[in-house]
């Protein structure tokens, strides 16, 4: 597969953010050669498109659920699975084991802390409404603010301020990686999901809200998020704001 | 850091098996050298030596929790980032890009699946005790063995009927990898939370079955399931057997 001159095909539900969107950054920030083929008419890609790999009547590896991602022959699904695999071909992680390492440990988290911000307003089940887990998500939620939230923030300020003392800006290496635009989406995400719990949290948290402003002005980033191919937040996905659900 | 006398070092919270438990399976089953850290005398190791690590005073990655493993001055946190690396050390995973890709992302739905099983009995706060959140776990439970089980192993059951098909007896590839120790795991575990669960499911997952006997059967494996080294399932881990939350 010559990497310099694959279209990569992401694969993820149209209409919202939700995982793909750690996967859009990525080829968005690298100017890569992509197309989101859900998004497109039925008769190009479309739902049906993902559905097939679904059903498993397409060759490749078989996906759970989306995103994933066709690059040449290959079918790769999870989200920290794609990102690892794209970002050496983007330049996007350092080339050193350690760092790929690194990265990869650090994106595992940040996944770790994306489920459990999705489980503040589906505690109970996925396959249920939120209005039929409200309690339930007002209790997890409080439970988030006040323990998991400042955790696994801290925990990237904390890797931010040993790389600073090494004279590094960035959560692995030199450079603006992967892992920084996936930290760069949780703050967004959490800002509008839990303003109330950010705004509070905020101050103990100087060099990763310089991070995320970083990220924000990369020209590349920055233009695809005044584009309409970045799908607004919405109550949908990943991130949700249920004001009743966020607290200082 | 000459990889075949490297002796690993394994650092996960003695008493359970937990998420350590998947690295372990690993390197026992592949006669790996390696030391359970935590689990050797405070002299020597014992938990004080995984809080060095979490407090930030020892070199390498950061880890926010464990299990990790240190390999040479690698630090490596997130179990499915330890077996990644691991298992070309020590052949288990085939060697093609295609198989590292499906055996990674197979390990990640795997990590899914647990974080799952886990929160049957923790619904609302991994920081409360589950005499604090029983009807919240009752509710989630019922919802997990209606929905979830049989999506998550109906999926591995998916994979090996394609494999099958292909003359592949196992979940990436034609030989054990890491991914059959992982599937045995979570069966074992499940066996041991959601007897009733996954009686009634079993028959629909005949190769899943068929792989967990033979996984079981390994020599290496069998020899450590019978050794003091194995930590019994208990109420303390990720699989616990509460009756109540159990049923066909």
């Amino acid at each position: 597969m010559p990497e310099n001159s694959t279209r990569y095909e992401l694969f993820y539900w149209p209409g919202i953010q939700g995982r793909g969107e750690f996967v859009r950054l990525l080829l968005e920030d690298r100017d890569a050669d992509y197309v989101d083929v859900a998004r497109l008419p039925e008769a190009e890609g479309g739902v049906p498109a993902i559905m097939r790999f679904l059903k498993g009547t397409e060759p490749g590896a078989l996906p759970l659920a989306p995103p994933f991602l066709k690059a040449g022959d290959l079918v790769i699904a999870q989200t920290a699975n794609i990102l690892s695999f794209l970002a050496p071909r983007l330049g996007a992680v350092p080339a050193s084991e350690a760092a790929r390492l690194e990265a990869n440990q650090i994106q595992l988290t940040i996944a770790d802390f994306v489920d459990e911000i999705h489980d503040t307003h589906h505690p109970i089940a996925v396959g249920l409404y939120y209005d039929d887990q409200k309690p339930e998500a007002a209790r997890r939620s409080q439970q988030f603010i006040e323990n998991r939230l400042p955790k696994f923030l801290g925990f990237l300020e904390r890797v931010l301020e040993r790389n600073t003392a090494a004279q590094q800006a960035w959560l692995v290496g030199q450079d603006c990686s992967y892992v920084d635009l996936s930290a760069f989406q949780v703050m967004e995400g959490l800002g509008y999901a839990f303003p109330k719990a950010l705004k509070k949290v905020g101050p103990t948290l100087p060099l990763l809200g310089a991070l995320r402003d970083r990220v924000a002005q990369r020209p590349r980033l920055s233009a695809y998020l005044a584009s309409p191919r970045r799908i607004p937040f919405n109550q949908h996905g990943l991130f949700r704001h249920y004001p009743e659900l966020d607290s200082e």
